[in-house]
């Protein structure tokens, strides 16, 4: 497994890499990797001939009063992962190798920017869109794989691949849980204990939310105020947004009357988390 | 030559053009092509092993009030053109293959498109960084060719590149002028003998500009006012800007101490036409 620092050496890797016939993969990644990164990078590896793991805290995607300096960085212990999943290279370059001078080129995603994440976080998903855009570009990747964790990220990077025509395709995977439910992320590593099983509300109200579309309940308000009674019922939660949204252009629904993205965000302690369930309206009674 | 109207069939037809060690080249136009595209086509045709000239007349960098329905529109004689010169391909897609469902995702490049023409076409430069991404993802060339005539869409194309890593060397072509000095532009058809005439202020103010400098003026308003004065000296002219600015990120110098672009747009009866030139600062006396 070769370790890239630079994008002048990232570059020279991928075009020895790249064959007629051979695929290169991406997971785009900010490092403190997880069985969540983990589940990617198993597929990435499985599904393409050379497989690469970029590990970039981005500084343009955290607003100024958010957690960039506190960010879990793991460095040693990620690199053992990919070498042991079968990684063929890291892409970990420095800030200053990914931007250089200061950046003024800006790439954005309108409307399924606005609500969700991107209402609290409102320059977050350009400087994701961003970065994603630059990895594009220096690794020309064929397939890059990115977490359904991250439902909105995911719906804006799609829409970005397809409004400009990116020659990568996307492919989404599921969220990974711990046994108890709680969605693996970075930021779990901020919670205590007692506050890491106050946060299994997240997913106990998603639950909650399939159980009453499965029995018929596809009115949103109703479905996000039991949704928050769980949240609240807990010590030391906030809520950011408990939303229900289409599932492609991420605008809120009053009823679950197509696939829907059912989204919360929750500041826990000092995280701030998030979760999301995909569904489907009821099956319509005849 | 190949003439390629859709996205699917283009990127097919590079996938078989690309070869270790063969370069693909991309002049984008918007068609009506005359001697000044020629050059560009023709140097791109003689450095590049597959030459693509892309004709698409690109909405989203029109504003509301401006000539996207009168632009001129000669794809006969500009295809005629591109074979006589040695293309290899045109990629000109209908409207509806670039932007196939509402487009969401946007290019901008900050600061650089500010002022000069971005003043006055606020939404101008967005649309260009935008579909030139897209080009650049559809083709993916190795060098593509702008030219200088374009001084702010050059050196915005330029940041654009450097900032997102673009894997594309950008190449400028010096402007091409008439016999009498008026930059060659699709938009002097709309022009009148008479107007063509009047045109020839905009050559002649920047000549103007040169000689002051070179005789060791280097006071932007005194090399502007001297400008203003030609320009105004004509008939039916009207002023959008005469700037002097700096040629790396465009922000406007009070001296010409370092390199300089000095650039202008000015209304010639029915057509805004623009002219440019770069220039260093006098030789310093010992």
């Amino acid at each position: 497994m070769i370790i890239a620092e630079t994008i002048l050496h990232t570059r020279d890797l991928i075009k020895q890499a790249r064959r007629p016939g051979k695929t290169i993969g991406l997971v785009p990644t900010m490092g403190a990797l997880h069985e969540g990164h983990f589940s990617l990078i198993r597929r990435c590896v499985m599904e393409c001939d050379f497989s690469v793991v970029s590990i970039f805290i981005n500084p343009t995607q955290f607003g100024p009063t958010e957690d960039l300096a506190k960010y879990p960085r793991t460095f040693e212990a990620d690199t053992c992962s990919c070498r042991d999943l079968g990684v063929d290279m890291i892409f970990a370059p420095p800030t200053d190798q990914m931007y250089a001078s200061q950046n003024l080129s800006w790439v954005n995603v309108e409307k399924l920017t606005d609500n969700l994440c991107g209402s609290n976080r409102p320059t977050h998903f350009r400087g994701v869109c961003t970065v994603v855009a630059k990895l594009f570009n220096i690794i020309q990747p064929d397939i890059a794989y990115f977490g359904q964790k991250d439902a909105q990220q995911l719906a804006v990077i799609r829409r970005l691949v397809r409004d400009l025509n990116f020659s990568v395709e996307i492919r989404p995977c599921p969220t990974v849980r711990d046994p108890q439910g709680l969605a693996l992320s970075s930021r779990n590593d901020y919670l205590t204990p007692d506050q890491k099983q106050n946060a299994l509300c997240l997913s106990q109200a998603l639950d909650r939310a399939r159980e009453l579309i499965a029995s018929g309940t596809t009115d949103s308000p109703t479905i996000i105020n039991a949704m928050q009674s769980i949240i609240l019922g807990q010590p030391q939660t906030r809520i950011d947004y408990i939303s229900i949204v289409d599932s492609d252009l991420l605008q809120p629904l009053a009823k679950i009357d197509r696939p829907a993205l059912i989204a919360l965000a929750v500041h826990i302690g000092p995280a701030r988390l998030i979760d999301n369930i995909l569904v489907e309206p009821p099956a319509q009674k005849q």
